[in-house]
């Protein structure tokens, strides 16, 4: 169950000049589901990229990261389910290589410009047949409307298919922005989401994209949380087609560049609170915010040690205002000079603690009220700086544990 | 249910000559269980503990560590479930003296020689006048054979009563060695556990036993989770009554010292083990190696990221072997320069990934047998030095997510 994911309708997925997707169901682990897409990329157009930091990272990341290296331009990409490549040492390299191969031989490039990803189970050898055979139909389906098909066609435990779109006027040139994210376990992106792509057709430079693709992240998929579980896969892309007939735009000290990368930020955002939304067993949205912290990095430790505490996540399951756990968590995060006396809590506009104790006023029924919504904000106030961050996660249901109890049967 | 801990039959709880234990019925949260201790010690008796590392640690931890820093000899401890009296601000501390205050009355004592220990809900006031109530029943029942009532009088969320002990000779004198604990969520533990009392007749220098006490810690305590939930609460007390006519032990460069030792930390592990074991919902043991690290330092880093990994625990509670789940998580510990070709990975004597890939030989149903075991050995091999590490664990299954969505209902 998504946490208001179709309702509000998600914003809509514009075509994006010069960005085309085509899918396919090559049977890649199950039968009768999209499991294959290309994108492919016009000539002209930049890329960047930003990857998981986990030391396992999986076939496909290594080769995007070398052919990025190698600075050839990127011309498409070519992203499967079913099956992610990782822990499969030198074999599962040589195979996420052939893969790329044999899409360059159709579409007369080299391997260098094309890029790999895949998402599913960890551990097993990528079906290359499967995946070879199924190109000729994807590629044949490549339209520039394609968004939506493609973002359920990269969905694993995703119930919803995650796509959103932004239009701006950037000097009187309409600009825009689509883009669509899967995941929904082993999720707590550590640079990156499990998969993310997001396109313009705004033109900016190829330094300026990195830096983008860098600090979109930052903000938006690295900000949220599941289980705390790293993927191996986490790929987050950005393509400008560069097809927006603007002025080229170099920094970000201009409103253009201001512009563009709000408009960005808010698609990346949306796609990555969908990933959260759209949890593994999430009937809960929670937004945790912790202000007055000496850093930013502190701020962070405190919310992640929130987020991540299962007891934290059974009581949201539960709407159960078992809100000491809370400060437990708090308590546990690693700040070592912490001092508790100092420490607030609310839960959305109730104060519930104050001075590291109960708050005087603070009366069960509203905490109570609160743990009902479907979307809560927990706000700790540390008392110690003018530091603040936010991260967004769901809670921990019996879902959670069935969909990953039967995952691979 | 609780993993093989009623059978094979727990070590027997052996009577501590110096020390009695009383329990009632004090009603601190629900009526009609035992919920109220205390624990009398014999003037002569030495005391060490270690506490919580919780920087939101409860108000009883931080009146033991007062009491104890005062210097004055531990004459008595009061624990009570029900109420952690944790995340309770000035009013928790007024409470928790006053319910020193109480018992010393009784017992002719100053305040400081009493020690309380709380556990139960967080962040709700303690119900000084039940307590109080029930200090004369509880003081009534004192005797030194009673160490299983008192196991079950500390209980919470466990479902089984944890008392091991052990007996030896030094220097032809018998030595007996006496332990309880309860916990069972909330548990990981970082400098002790939930609550453990550990008692031996044996004669020990106090400045050696604050030094076993946080070496016994670190060995045993601080190697077990359940859901990474370090507890505002967390306590492990050892008593020595020095009743037993040896002569005393000063230090641990010598066979005494050596064997009492051995056999402290026998009991210590079995009491940790054993809350793993009844860890909330828990129906696998789980035992984690991590060898071939550069330092100790990050063993436990890979093998806390293993044991907190909501996946690698679901999968466990699956039976199955969906085991790169278990190299994701060596992956993001947080180790930077590892190298995944170098990582091996078994599952008690089958050998399941070599140089970061599947091994040539393994198979599913070798993977599959051991996975429907109900105590599985995890051995990771890092290749990087000649470190080890061990942590013993559970896995995560739809009853911890009940037990922690009803807890306080």
């Amino acid at each position: 169950m998504a946490v208001n994911l179709s309702a509000p309708k998600p914003s809509q997925p514009y075509p994006i000049a010069g960005v085309r997707l085509g899918v396919t169901e090559a049977g890649v682990r199950k039968a009768g589901r999209k499991d294959l897409t290309v994108l492919l990329i016009e000539p002209g157009a930049s890329v960047a990229g930003v990857f998981t930091q986990n030391r396992f990272c999986a076939a496909p990341v290594q080769l995007c990261r070398e052919h990025l290296a190698q600075g050839a331009a990127v011309r498409a990409m070519l992203i499967n389910t079913g099956n992610a490549n990782a822990g499969t040492g030198e074999d599962g390299r040589r195979r996420a290589l052939r893969s790329c191969i044999a899409l360059a031989e159709k579409l007369k490039l080299s391997a260098q410009e094309i890029l790999p990803f895949s998402t599913g189970v960890i551990m097993e050898p990528l079906p290359l047949d499967r995946i070879e055979a199924g190109l000729d139909a994807a590629l044949a389906d490549a339209r520039e409307d394609n968004w939506l098909r493609a973002a359920e066609a990269i969905m694993t435990t995703d119930t919803v298919a995650k796509a959103f779109g932004k239009q701006l006027l950037l000097d009187g040139t309409l600009v825009s922005i689509t883009g669509i994210s899967k995941g929904a376990g082993m999720i707590r992106p550590n640079m990156a989401t499990m998969l993310g792509f997001l396109a313009t057709d705004a033109c900016i430079s190829p330094a300026l994209l990195q830096q983008l693709a860098r600090e979109l992240a930052e903000a938006s998929f690295n900000r949220v949380t599941v289980d705390g579980d790293t993927s191996t896969n986490d790929s987050f892309m950005l393509i400008a087609s560069n097809k927006a007939r603007h002025a080229l735009i170099e920094t970000l000290d201009s409103a253009n560049g201001q512009a563009l990368k709000a408009g960005l930020l808010e698609v990346a955002q949306q796609l990555a609170q969908a990933i959260v939304r759209d949890g593994e067993g999430a009937t809960k949205f929670i937004r945790i915010e912790v202000e007055g912290g000496k850093t930013e990095a502190e701020c962070r430790q405190v919310a992640y040690a929130i987020a991540h505490s299962p007891l934290v996540k059974t009581a949201f399951f539960a709407s159960d205002p078992n809100l000491g756990r809370i400060l437990a968590a708090v308590g546990y995060a690693g700040i070592e000079d912490l001092d508790q006396r100092c420490i607030d809590l609310y839960l959305d506009d109730v104060q519930v603690a104050s001075c590291g104790g109960r708050h005087p006023s603070y009366l069960e029924e509203d905490g109570q009220r609160v743990m009902r919504q479907s979307e809560i904000t927990v706000r700790v106030l540390l008392g110690r700086g003018a530091a603040m961050q936010t991260v967004w996660t769901c809670d921990l249901s019996h879902d959670y544990v069935s969909i990953n109890a039967d995952y691979r049967s």
